[in-house]
């Protein structure tokens, strides 16, 4: 089932729930994303974002707002605490809900006025909600899409051979850590691990001094595939159930001396960010646009890896900014400090479609829920680097802060926050909400 | 909780199950080992092995054999599907389990005669069901602890520098799939994927060439850690609930195309093979032993890794040994023919314990069931070199199997079987039981 555009995107949409109105929300009556919170020490709740609230979706589906299917979807999810059920179910039931909830929302149906009048039962505010994963995730997977990213990395470690032979063929990735990925809002640990100075011949182990985080965008995986079952990439697109916001917190030092042969391990594996959202592939279909990163001299995707309306749709357009706000910063009421904003489509040289058609190709089995992240969102200026590795070249270009601070890596206190949103004319902007997290010592 | 040598463990105790006081059986009343079965279409079943028969855990909670804790576990884990109650409860239980079921099995008891003469009830033979995966597991880790493997890799590919400097300080791992965690008896597919020819400019993208085999063991985790908060080398041992054994098929080919920069990935991700039965902490407590392959000039870990405890019976005495059986030789009734024999305890630089401790040393947490896998489990000898790409020396040195065919990697109707061995003198011989696959094309 191909995503597109519907009246639930239409531009004169307007919810009774006043503050989706605001043209700053991320979550207009034309996103409905949806996640999994907790209020007031209750179990998880399914529950989708509008304005500054978070409609309960239990609390619809009890009142018959939703149809009878989505309503059973609904107490699937609340009783799995995630909402796996929902993604396993595929394409037609989420975006059956889409349109019960975009009824539900607006201030124009009979579902809008019935819910207007229930909206103490029905809303909780954002702010007084604990946000929790949006689902289950059963492994996370962690590309290098980022061409940019590569490139520059590859510079600082080996100059004369930046981007490897097999990067242009391959969707490089590797397997990340699941039970490490947190929700946003949840404190951080600076990770204890081995370094070596370049000077020494034995290592020391103590805390990290090389914290960093990585701005990537992940795809959740709604319907899955068996054991052995490649998914086409023509069809690839549509076990893709939304995205979300990824840190992929990393420790550079600890990396660098642990990853030969087999890859980044614990410098990545003691957390993991991502944002309580999951934008859904509905949501996003007006934003849909072909990558900007493929120069002319590249050689064309493998054919497992190539198709027309991926090419020409297979990317989305998203502009990405990444803040932090140091202790210090906070004691003087400092505004966040804005350390880098790029795009992700002109980012990335493989469509998250082709890391679906990649990852299943030798027969491995995605299950609802798996995470897929991009890796590192960098974009070719230096404004655009999505870690503090390259924003900071390794260190030698330190940042500095309004209050005179100077950043070369992490500190305890930091804050970071990554945002997302999309944009294009003739649609309400929609986004992504914050993936944050605070650096603990 | 220490793991104790008890009366569990007692050379004299016979079963009232004939097969397991066969001196040949992986399974006898000292052993039992714990898995997940299915028999006659029903749903899954916590059973323990016994010879050559099933004892159904449900079926001796319900004729209350087992205390009520037991009795209780083992309902939850019915009601899950897999043994993840158990190994959350910890070692304690899994104890109290273990007594109950010795005294339901043995001959020289009144639950053993309450047993005997409900034997039609309880007892499946292990031929007559489906085995399961013992465990739900949440993130499988796979470290590359044989030293010897790593040297020999090393030699292939880097013949001037082929341990790298970090090998003897770091327990070298990386995050494995885990949907494609598979148990023994499925069969395998060959996996498709991009490899490149030296002389080629351009990879191609069919099935593997070079499919492997890796001989490793599992310890499985019982009690995890919180996130940020490392286990201790000295209660690392505590947290592991027992061992498997582990085949990591692996796609040589796609391996050498695709890892560099971030490791393996699609070339280990389309199975991997366990064994069904979970050989507990308990059972293998008369079969600890020092590490043998430390030299006297390699360093001294680091003391997140060091305990004298870890260092004198921090290790598992097992002979391993890997049997492989073409098509050819089914047709023609040839015994399986042995590629390699060794031993566990003589091949590794590193215990399970220091693998937890390693692990979770940055906080990273670990949760039941996770499975963390020693790598390659290769020896000094050449006959004792635990997968193919080593056995063969990348194919310069082919296997000559009873038919006359020849190997120098996995041809499809190939069949792998793994088996592992603990004795001492004064005890009775356990076993993990078989871990086998078949290739398809």
């Amino acid at each position: 089932m191909k995503a597109a555009i519907d009246e639930t995107h239409g531009l004169e949409l307007r919810s009774w729930v006043d503050s989706a109105n605001d043209p700053t929300t991320d979550f207009p009556v034309q996103n409905l994303a949806l996640g999994m919170f907790r209020a007031r020490g209750d179990r998880a709740a399914p529950g989708a974002g509008i304005g500054d609230q978070i409609v309960d979706l239990t609390a619809a589906a009890e009142s018959a707002l939703l149809d009878a299917g989505s309503a059973k979807l609904i107490e699937a999810c609340a009783a799995e605490g995630a909402l796996n059920p929902l993604l396993e179910a595929g394409p037609e039931p989420m975006r059956a809900l889409r349109r019960a909830l975009s009824r539900v929302l607006r201030d124009d149906t009979d579902e809008g006025r019935d819910a207007r009048a229930r909206a103490a039962t029905l809303l909780v505010r954002a702010s007084d909600a604990e946000h929790l994963l949006p689902v289950r995730i059963g492994d996370y997977s962690d590309f290098y899409s980022s061409v940019h990213h590569a490139s520059n990395v590859g510079r600082m470690f080996r100059p004369d051979n930046a981007l490897l032979p097999n990067y242009k063929w391959v969707p490089i990735g590797y397997h990340g850590r699941a039970s490490s990925v947190v929700p946003s809002g949840q404190r951080v640990y600076r990770p204890f691990g081995q370094t070596r100075a370049d000077s020494e011949a034995a290592p020391q182990f103590g805390p990290s001094q090389r914290l960093d985080y990585e701005l990537e965008v992940g795809a959740v995986i709604g319907r899955g595939n068996a054991l052995g079952t490649p998914i086409p990439i023509a069809s690839a697109d549509a076990h893709i159930a939304g995205l979300c916001l990824v840190n992929d917190w990393s420790a550079r030092d600890i990396q660098t001396w642990e990853y030969q042969p087999l890859g980044p391990f614990l410098a990545k594996s003691f957390a993991t960010t991502i944002s309580p959202w999951l934008v859904t592939r509905d949501a996003l279909a007006p934003f849909r646009v072909p990558l900007a990163d493929r120069a002319s001299e590249d050689p064309a995707p493998l054919p497992y890896l190539a198709d027309a309306t991926d090419r020409s749709q297979g990317a989305f357009a998203i502009e990405l900014s990444v803040w932090l706000t140091s202790a210090r910063m906070r004691e003087e009421r400092s505004a966040p400090f804005l350390v880098s904003t790029g795009r992700y489509e002109s980012s990335v040289y493989w469509t998250p479609a082709q890391l679906v058609a990649h990852h299943t190709s030798n027969g491995c089995n995605l299950r609802p829920g798996d995470l897929l992240a991009s890796g590192t969102v960098s974009g070719p200026a230096p404004e655009s680097r999505g870690c503090l590795l390259e924003r900071t070249w390794r260190g030698t270009e330190p940042l500095t802060l309004p209050t005179g601070e100077t950043r070369r890596f992490l500190e305890d206190g930091d804050e970071v926050v990554m945002r997302g949103r999309c944009e294009r004319a003739g649609f309400r902007p929609i986004g992504f909400g914050e993936c944050r997290g605070i650096v603990s010592g």
